[in-house]
């Protein structure tokens, strides 16, 4: 078979080139689809998107792109099978994990319809309210957001090829900012087909959004001023990333996201038994096994007070031991694959390593695989890893697996265990499970400094809450430091990266001239 | 003589090394101070004052911090001689273009201390309201800002050795965050003296503002995760800062303001002698000349309607013949020096580079200097280039020339005029000057996309009007593209760049809690 992943530049799909990147099922490493190499056409492209795309997007109102994202949703919606099934081809997923990441994009997606919707007729946005500057307070400043006046390229991570598309395209095209996504080769079949079906419906305008599959050759060095770019992906491409000569020469925006040593703490008025408990355990194990660890958020350094270390240890690797591994297919499969062979060696390189200086206290790779041959297939079974004593552990901060794998970490107070959070020098989000909501409040201020996400749970919320890795189109999305420094979503927040801030000084009567066309960016 | 500008550094003045650095007199070439090269004892300074000034600081409230930033105006107040003293000999400014340093410092730090007592006894900020994310209301996002766990590194510019400093430093001080200053070297004696008045007065705790002289080398290799870095600079350098490794490593924040080819803007409705044509060339005189044209807001590129080319050069040049140029210690001289005979070098090669495209309307350079030896002093005459065919013109659009410099270029229409001002790859400021206030705000709103403040006149703002180039704090200053994509000022949004944005999750009761000791961060 040869499903070939054309990119779409300049408005039209390009003529196939050679085959130079095989993507492949998973789980039986059957060759499934295929990119070509460096992309031509890539200047004509981008300018296209530039002229074309931004004019006609920004000739629109807030409220006519959110509509457009609307349209665009509803043919998601109605290709969703088609959404599942390469999935689970090219991802591995169960269809839990794979509604993850389809329904997370459509439900992203949908947020901003409405939000943008709130927007109305304006093509402006007012920031704040008006300063006086002269005596006679005729004199004034009025700041506004005007949409950015060139191309969003997108450079997205392996694990999320629907909802780290969306995520990001969402807030950029209600912007009024063209698109071009450039997909991690490995699992782009998804992305390439939901671009496919928006191209095919005739939604947006031309230029609005392209694709790029296959090599990143040559991508960055397109960006010009007023281009913005978002990235997704390992540290050390972040640095190559901020390093580029167009990115560092033309100050393009970025946004990066990479690695996250995220942390989930029980509180240490934690009881075994207790609600806080189990709601911990259950986050936890949720946390390993979705998307088999495949998570930017999930937590991979679970810290608890050492106290009931043991207990929480043994409650997690009971649960663990039900979770069957295997071939996405069968029924009875509650965790998938990784996304390739290449990552399955990369997560064994990393249970190696952190075997080194920790205990395991759960390893399934002793049960078998369910209808998958393991010598082919990319699955992990889970692995719990444990350090009683926490200061005897130090690769836990700095080595992220990625992949169904947690270290637990025994903390003697809350100072201590603050210390240790830290210690992942910025990450995307830190948990806290306690009954205790006011020293609840005063953990998450403290953790606040260095993640870009707190999520606390008591026991009102354990049934409600939305999950310690779920990323809600909401709240913001990003961490400081080793986490890239980043900023996505947050409701409307998410529109300013998009925009460019300006401070308009004038008379009374300019800036109302200028206001009455605007709405007001309030987040 | 010898002033020797010692480094401040872990809360002691460290010992003199060699003298590697002369600062001059740029008037009279006399030797007046000196600096070290490269500073030793960086890595404990940059540790000091992270975990030292930091916590000290970030103990405070927010009112206290302004309460601190007040009695740090009221030592510079009790120092003003002093400075324009320092002012005189090391800038060789006119008594008038020391003052918009100095006050402009001053004023902006009551500024920031006027508007850090409204936060009152806080600790932490409110951004936004709280989201609600559960059926029953109970589990919601609350989104807060916290102060940087790290230290600001301000490598500053030569022009404002004074508000270059307290710009940046009043909104990270409000914030909690400790400064470590690199002023210019070749300007670096009177940031040196208000830090040492500064510390002097005791009114900082340890740590919280520490100074580096002479040479930059092994600075930003101290930057770690949670710094926050602000340059001020040529694009040059700015390419060098984000692709130091440290920088993009550890995703350090960073603000950069770099070269800048600002447009003034005469509407086509001027009529020669009317109100808005006589504003406009005032402005534009006082742009050139106003520290002899060394602000990175200066007016560089003067657009004007072909019609009424003419009339504008004839006017300019009437007014710039009347400036005299020489020693700011002759009270006759409106505009003294350039801050150095290498400034002087780079503007006359400026000045040959402008010439071999663009006609000379107004030439200063054969009026004698005042008090002033043309051979050693950095005193450089007005000179007005011109392009009545703007198309005629490139250079224009892309040579910054940093000293008493504009060229006049003719458009045909306001979208010409637009396609014009846009060539300046994105820029600090644009002004534009009507009796139109429909004109001027659909103008401002075309202008925002690539410019970080657009300035507007009207004949009834004309006398009151804060001036194109001046930077007001409640304005944001930075721009986008050549400008360096920075953010700084804008009241209370300067205070973001040194806080970190989260999103807490949590039952109502935990959110709060945590409110309750919080105060809203509104614009």
């Amino acid at each position: 078979m040869s499903n070939y992943l054309h990119n779409y530049l300049s408005g039209e799909w390009q003529a196939q080139a050679d085959a130079a990147n095989l993507l492949r099922d998973p789980v039986t490493g059957e060759h499934i689809a295929s990119t070509g190499g460096r992309a031509t056409g890539l200047e004509a492209g981008f300018e296209f998107a530039r002229s074309k795309g931004a004019a006609a997007l920004q000739a629109m109102t807030y409220g006519e792109r959110a509509a457009m994202l609307d349209q665009v949703l509803k043919v998601l919606q109605a290709n969703r099978d088609a959404y599942y099934d390469i999935s689970l081809a090219n991802s591995g997923t169960t269809k839990a994990d794979s509604a993850v990441d389809i329904e997370g994009g459509c439900f992203t997606l949908g947020y901003y319809a409405k939000l943008g919707a709130s927007l109305g007729d304006a093509r402006t946005l007012l920031d704040g309210t008006p300063a006086i500057y002269s005596k006679d307070k005729l004199f004034q400043a009025q700041h506004i957001l005007t949409p950015a006046r060139g191309v969003a390229l997108f450079i997205n991570a392996f694990n999320f090829p629907s909802w780290g598309l969306w995520e990001k395209a969402a807030p950029a095209l209600l912007s009024g900012v063209p698109v071009i996504v450039k997909p991690a080769t490995v699992t782009a079949w998804l992305t390439h087909r939901m671009v496919a079906d928006v191209i095919a419906a005739g939604i947006l305008p031309a230029g609005a959004l392209s694709i790029v599959c296959g090599s990143s050759a040559g991508l960055l060095d397109q960006l010009r001023p007023f281009d913005v770019l978002s990235f997704t992906g390992s540290a050390d491409t972040a640095v190559a990333i901020r390093s580029h000569d167009a990115v560092a020469r033309h100050s393009v925006r970025t946004n990066i996201e990479a690695d996250s040593l995220n942390c989930s703490m029980l509180g240490p008025d934690a009881v075994p038994g207790s609600a806080s408990f189990d709601a911990y355990v259950n986050e936890l194990v949720r946390e390993m096994s979705t998307k088999s660890g495949q998570r930017c958020t999930a937590t991979r350094r679970a810290l608890v007070p050492s106290s009931v270390y043991g207990e929480v240890a043994e409650a997690v690797s009971a649960r663990l031991a039900q979770i069957k591994v295997g071939n996405p297919r069968n029924e009875e499969v509650r965790m998938g694959s990784l996304v390739s062979r290449e990552q399955y060696d990369n997560v064994q390189a990393g249970i190696r390593k952190l075997a080194s200086e920790a205990k395991t206290l759960y390893d399934g790779s002793s049960q078998p695989l369910v209808d998958a041959d393991p010598a082919v297939a990319a699955c992990v079974s889970p692995t719990l890893f444990g350090v009683q004593d926490a200061d005897q552990a130090a690769l836990v901060h700095d080595h992220e697996v990625f992949g169904p794998v947690s270290t637990l970490l025994g903390y003697r107070d809350t100072a201590h265990a603050l210390e240790l959070a830290h210690r992942g020098l910025g990450s995307l989000v830190a948990s806290a499970f306690s009954e205790d909501a006011a020293w609840l409040a005063t953990t998450a201020q403290a953790l606040a400094a260095s993640h870009g996400r707190v999520h606390t749970v008591t026991p009102e919320v354990a049934k409600t809450q939305t999950g310690h890795g779920n990323v809600m189109p909401g709240s913001i999305h990003g961490g400081p430091g080793r986490a890239g420094g980043g900023e996505e979503l947050g409701g409307l927040r998410a529109l300013a990266f998009y925009h460019r801030r300006s401070a308009i000084q004038g008379s009374a009567q300019t800036l109302e001239n200028l206001s009455a066309t605007a709405k007001a960016w309030t987040v």
